[in-house]
């Protein structure tokens, strides 16, 4: 049980929490924006000062290229668990501009809900478990060893973070990681996630003829690059929704029964679903499996872009020197994205035909990521739940992934707990992005309680 | 034979000659293009001030919204037969400048070829034309009926012409047409058009959900419209490159045993062929025919342009809400463009799946053309080569339309003959187009001959 003080003082202090995180929304910090009044620079300082004022020993880490990380801590004692939050401070690009009912930068709280960029993902987020480390200090003790690390780059993939933890993985080892960036299954049903999928994304290029010939003139005599590559993309899949890469499902984890009867018991409605993705209908997936299990447990393969010859408006009779194809692979555990990439490779080279030359470029891999469903922080994380939103947690995996949670446990040996408080309609990524009030502020109250019975839990590593 | 004053007199004017074409060529005709100093409305009063100055009858049409057309006549007498010659005097654009090793609207000779944009097509082959009948004109008697008509919009489809034909097809009534904007199958090889084939183009839209997707969260649940459209694409061809669209080669005409041993016969090299396209073989064709059979009678369907989800550079990981691709169906005699794209619509219903919707958009129908081999017309144009290049022509196709010839036939049951005097490697819509000297003072001589020929000859039309 959290100590009436805690929760005390998180009552007490939400106007001020909710004009802090105002302060942070107004901070337009995209990642892949440099300006010479930089609002990522801003936004670290603005973290810097803020964690500074509770006490932590504070620091920036520059980043060569890019946006700072913010690393903040507190050592307690060597026999108490040491506890990392992660977060991240860049936004996502508010364009589409048009849609906003309110300006993106100017938060605004409309019946209940603030909406921003960035509101949930992942500011408010971030700073409600910031709030229940603010709670601790101010109203308790510390029950844990605290470290918190907060990114600027997560929304362009963290482009630089493999180095930054090779270099310094060591300033980040801790017992165990609380992820903030993800929602609830439902309103009401607080979510723990326990396995995210990985990712293969590679590019194929097709080159024909040396330039673009016309069609009519040439047509007949010359392998057409879009024709083929569409063949290729085509073959991919069988007639059963099922992806023809040789040795594609060979590492596939078999899904449990356990978890089989656990999220059919979830409380989804595959038409309301398909209808919010403006669908009649969820045809065409893999057989034999049902929709969260085809998103959560099912490898997949996608084409996320296709291109070549004339794409503007109208005609133009030609046949192209190239067509290109993004594919992303979603991985489950336990693929190995090296070697469905290598599969990938070994697929164009057969399926190519001899009129062309190919290139496969690789742009991300990532592996999937699968947390013991019982460890004692995932039962701490549960307590926690309960206690904050009187509501047994639901444990649920993500289709997408969390690249920092894989580095933690592939970098560091550092297992997480995803424990996130938005909710499934925040508008992630898109415009009239929000994030519910009393999420914000039981997010903080459930954070607290996390820490607490982290305290007398033995995280994984936990000495 | 042509008169010797006729022959001499173009000899004797070859130097003024290439000035007046130089000027032509400095006009940046392009048809797209409309500024207060219009180069299109320029070519077109400069054409018409060269065509009074022959004591012809001279008419600038404007046309609304478009390129005016110059119609220049003489009649002489009901019982001479009735030529028309059609050109055409604007030009494709010049980019991508870059590779112009001169200017492209700066007329240059280098090795005996005038470089420049519209140098071959067809301001060089126009005023080859237009010299013929100046030759008559000045030193001999004009030996036919004479009508002339230069169109200012062939370079972007005739979007005009199927108009001013029904309002004002009656002025350009003749009983042959004669068109120069082709080429000689081999330098040294004169040769005249006897087909062309036709063309259905349309651009087939997937629609999926109502927006981009994140290919994590839903990638397994949603089918992907690119895909399911790669899946459509590669379905419209078998294994042995033949297009599977039901009763598309219904109504091809066969090839007779004569036309493959005469083009069998052409001086055609495949692999150098291939290599001048940057290509290594022609594989991928349809099994069963020569490249030439490919090309000039059978039909073809080729993906002009494709396009859908995140085509910029690097990894987006979206399942994207549309897909969409432009086909183009090469049409041979006696296909007819309307039953091929209702045989689209069919299919891509029949293949679309359930969780997409589909939309069939028609650019183009123009019906395939075939001439008679054997017609007094033709018999007057081989002699004419015979005349002016000392070397019997070869009577060949092109896989591509020219719009025009099909429209004469279809409106006004005028039958053409396509003599051009391009060379193969002339570059047309390419940077360093260029027309040989050579080519271009001849094939004058050879148009003032055919011109002799057609009124000893009984055109198909021909009281």
């Amino acid at each position: 049980m959290l100590p009436p003080p805690v929760v005390h003082y998180l009552h007490a202090h939400r106007q001020q929490h909710l004009e802090q995180l105002f302060e942070l929304l107004r901070l337009p910090s995209i990642a892949n924006i440099t300006t010479d009044d930089d609002p990522c620079l801003k936004t670290a300082h603005w973290l810097r000062d803020y964690l500074t004022g509770l006490g932590l020993d504070v620091r920036i880490w520059p980043v060569e290229g890019g946006k700072p990380n913010v690393l903040a801590q507190r050592h307690l004692a060597d026999d108490k668990p040491t506890v990392l939050i992660y977060g991240h401070y860049d936004v996502q690009p508010p364009e589409p501009l048009e849609p906003w009912q309110s300006p993106p930068f100017e938060p605004t709280i409309r019946d209940g809900f603030i909406y921003a960029r960035g509101a949930s993902d992942d500011k408010g987020q971030m700073f409600a478990n910031l709030m229940a480390v603010e709670a601790w200090l101010r109203a308790g003790q510390l029950p844990v060893n605290l470290k918190i690390f907060l990114e600027g780059e997560e929304e362009i993939g963290s482009p630089r973070m493999e180095t930054f933890l090779a270099e310094h993985g060591e300033l980040l080892q801790a017992d165990i990681a609380i992820i903030s960036d993800s929602a609830f299954f439902a309103p009401g049903l607080p979510s723990i996630t326990y396995a995210l999928r990985g990712l293969a994304y590679v590019e194929i290029t097709l080159q024909g003829p040396s330039a673009d010939l016309h069609s009519g003139i040439h047509g007949g005599a010359v392998a057409n690059p879009i024709n083929a590559l569409a063949r290729l993309v085509a073959q991919m899949h069988d007639a059963h929704g099922r992806v023809t890469l040789p040795g594609f499902y060979d590492d596939v984890a078999p899904l449990s029964d356990q978890e089989r009867q656990m999220w059919a018991a979830l409380p989804f409605d595959e038409q309301a679903y398909a209808q919010s993705l403006g669908l009649n209908n969820l045809a065409g997936g893999e057989e034999g499996y049902s929709v969260l299990e085809r998103v959560w447990a099912r490898p997949t393969l996608d084409c996320c872009g296709i291109c070549g010859g004339y794409t503007a408006q109208g005609a133009k009779t030609i046949i192209p020197a190239q067509a290109r194809a993004k594919i992303s692979m979603r991985l489950v555990p336990n693929q190995d994205p090296a070697k469905i990439i290598e599969s990938v490779r070994r697929f164009v080279a057969a399926h190519l035909g001899k009129a062309f030359t190919a290139n496969v470029e690789v742009f991300t891999e990532a592996r999937p990521v699968l947390l013991g469903l019982h460890s004692p922080a995932m039962d701490a994380a549960r307590s926690a739940c309960e206690e904050a939103f009187g509501q047994t947690a639901a444990m649920i995996r993500c289709g997408a992934s969390v690249p920092i949670t894989e580095m933690f446990q592939r970098r560091l040996g550092l297992d997480a707990v995803l424990l996130g408080y938005g909710l499934p309609d925040d508008a992630l990524h898109s415009p009239n992005e929000r994030f519910s009030l009393e999420q914000f502020y039981r997010g903080a109250i459930a954070t607290a309680a996390f820490l607490g019975n982290l305290a007398d839990a033995k995280p994984k590593n936990c000495p």
